[in-house]
């Protein structure tokens, strides 16, 4: 399992669906945890430790509102954690923003935007391809921004077409 | 020990120190830790659990930025958590609002206003005054409203004297 | 009665159920009041001086907002009060919660979360559990805690037999 | 006492003391109280009715953080009320802005700009020149305006001078 | 006409519609212009000479987004001028806000909540009341205080009826 | 006269200094008005109109707060308008930047950057720049693109030098 | 072509095509591309390149979220650049206006409102209009005002047609 | 070089110099380089390709109000990308924040806190360390963790002393 990714609850799962199918489509082995830093600290630091003893190489972590967990797996692990703020709640992401973002010297969270579970996978697929076993990742990282710019070029007749 | 009074560094000192001068002149027995949720989590447990034994009756947790203090504290215990919100940083305490206040459902924290160390002391006050061996705290904090009112109206007459 | 429970109008009254249905499954005898401080501020007076007078050791207090209430009933009162500000509005409890929590030194609120009803009964129950008479509360909210975890992990396991 | 000008605190003297300046110049008759909402609940009440029969036409009240004076005192009569929110604290004025502004339909306050001092008493002045006996305030009122202009003329001419 | 009611676009219609209700209810007789600061400053200037000229007391300006109306028409009277913030556009009302209330020394406007459209008819109520030819209205905005806090009983005591 | 440059009051003043020495540098003839558009409304027409007469371009119109002048200018004008959201008061430049860039459609203001009053006089060049008779101001504006990609590698090297 | 008109994803053509509209009233040619800052970069440079060879004036740049086009446009060229900032995404424009308009000195975006599709093409004609050959855009933006002053009061009659 | 520090101007200095000091210690090859995303994109391309050649793993960009760097730089590479918002102008990094972290899906940065330079430092070594030539790191990571948690120690005895 190169990735553990960890969700605060199920209701965070739309942000996540994306993120597994880039995994999915990029051959990157990694495992699925519902583990709140609230209401299962204890699970929490048990689910960290035992990916880290079986290869894992990144963590994601997305949480709501006042966004903790994050933060607590950085806490508990050196390596790189991505942080998700999930736009759940009334405030839609300021507050989960924030509280992931804002971490104390010492323990960082490499935050992508609010719900931003595509640019997540596509984080750790980088940080990834920093170990020689996983390099090939970079050719396809590449061949995917060649294929969006072709993408972006198809809809640009499309839209020309249609105005006329 | 009624009260456990936790900061995430000695920064936030400044906040704190009129909290203590509150329970030293309301006679509340309190303990000072220094314990981040990023930095040191393990031992944070072991100063929770600690706590509950020797008596403590509510905990207050005072952090900056990303604060994830009191919400880590709550996910520890059952007792009253009060979480005070820090206007360190860049962001003034918008931050340390948001991630103290923003609690999920299960796990609350009693927020103050950003800096409102001294209005953590007095709910502090108002909570351990439920149980009947303190229960005299309730006369100190009506004498001490009612010393609040008599300086107001002295302010008055200053300014009205000063303007006239 | 142990807990008084205020809201400003029955607009609120969503974010109130829960709590409501939270202090029957604990077992916590409330009161309910619709009571406006800006509308009946005399009104107000009485209700929170007779639930003084008849055993309430919490108030909670539900406004929208410009929400003035929590601040209103704990001026009147050394009891602890919980403010819940509610995102009703356009500016979805971004007043509400300022309103709520910034109170000044000398008249604490407890703030929970934009339209924290839940965590607002929560609280009032780990407040109530610091009396003797109500210690039994703390194991209810052990086993609740408990209860919570059980259903994460089961909600974890759905997950991944659903993207296998 | 054509006006009752009311403060939380002396600390928000600093921006009323511009508005005292105001009524002076222009011949208004006013009253000074210093009186928490929050802190002297009961005294305000009084203020209040004291003022009303006096022939108060007009209320000012000035507050910072969670401001709810002018709210409360909105609640208790049904002459205008003019609110400036007072930018102290941490947040500078975003929390009284919203405290003073946002309102529920029926007990409206008549807001200024954060730290409006000089605002609440124009505006003070131009409601109390509606009654037959004070007509006279809108020459005044006028011709303030008129100076205005001259002045504003006068310092584009010495800029102009200066970097030609 | 005591009241000049003035709109940037029909597309505030609906926070003014309430208003008219009360100047109905009220017995207010007023005057509904639709004009735009920015589309029309010209016949802007006419619609408020002509509106002095034929009586009126108080003007009511309502505008979204960058909301300069009510601005625009207390630069051109000492009549007071209540401004309106509405909350269309994708700021649902935090740029109108700010653009009505943050007004400069000399040119107030009597700022009430985002789509306060009924507290700007009670606020014009309160204001011509102060004319003694109109001090009946007194009487009227204290009877609808006394029913509002009827029906919030009234509210109370269904809710209750119903959760039992 | 290119441009005419107004400023509501000579508080602005910092703001507007480094835009004149631009002008100066890059040889664009420019006038200097002080006129608010809530103080003086009326001199602001006489002003707008004037400049169109003496051949004015451009307008460039600096407040804060509230800020409707560059609004007030281009209701009054089809010439561009840019507009410069001055960062006073205790908003610093929130209120500023929202007054002035959230225009209804018909009346637009080329709005820059909060205190960016640089970027008016390069925006301001950039536009005069498309007449024939000014077109050699491209050439000085591709030269101090030249000259600053100059100075950027050149306080590299001061700092890589330092901090060997 | 006089207009170069770039998004950076057929998204935020919602926004562009009441502009296309104007254009074609207003008979104003233009060309329309899809083209991310980040997704294409380089592509980005070609198409701006070969619109100042083709005779472009103005360019309009929209973008949603963390908006670099308008920016990024305007880092190639120094013909006005007017951005866009698109409402899309969790925090509907908040993160797009800032992007676009808080530029450094010496790059400046022309920024219009979020979603200010039609401003954008508004002010793109007043600065077209400042070239001799296409200075009759003038007088049909000015026919195009008075058609907008009759429009508002065919509105104001309507409405008080139905009031009454 | 493993790391490739890119500011936008040497005024970020001060948030970069943190960071320099851990890459030394932590034995980290580093190369700093001046430039700006707006003020010489065409070396920015030429930089980033450069240092792919030579070995970087690693890019740190730090940039402050409408900062592009990080993504401008993101755009042109798929090694890791981690952005630093300054919190420099006057919004205090509320605009970098977002600038830099609301990227669209498929060009991802990782981003930091305001001002986050140390923590920037922290997460590039994090991510070095995935490389197997490089995982020494980890210990020295660990390391550091310990020796901030004897200082936390430290600085609560102190304390403690202190107010004793």
């Amino acid at each position: 399992m190169l990735v553990t990714v960890i969700v605060g609850s199920t209701s965070d799962r739309l942000v996540i669906d994306p993120a597994i199918d880039i995994f999915k489509k990029m051959g990157v082995d990694y495992e699925l945890k519902v583990c709140s830093a609230h209401r299962d600290p204890d699970r929490l630091v048990e689910v960290i430790q035992s990916a880290e003893k079986t290869g894992c190489l990144v963590f994601i972590a997305a949480a709501g509102m006042a966004a903790h967990l994050a933060g607590a797996v950085s806490a508990h692990t050196t390596r790189p954690v991505i942080g998700i703020p999930v736009g759940s709640g009334p405030l839609k992401g300021q507050d989960s923003l924030l509280s992931t973002v804002m971490m104390p010297p010492g323990i960082p969270v490499a935050t992508v935007g609010i719900d931003g579970g595509k640019n997540a996978a596509w984080l750790a697929c980088q940080i990834i391809a920093i170990h020689p076993d996983h390099s090939g990742l970079r050719d396809k990282l590449l061949a995917e921004r060649k294929s969006t710019r072709a993408k972006l070029l198809e809809s640009e007749n499309s839209w020309n077409d249609e105005i006329k």
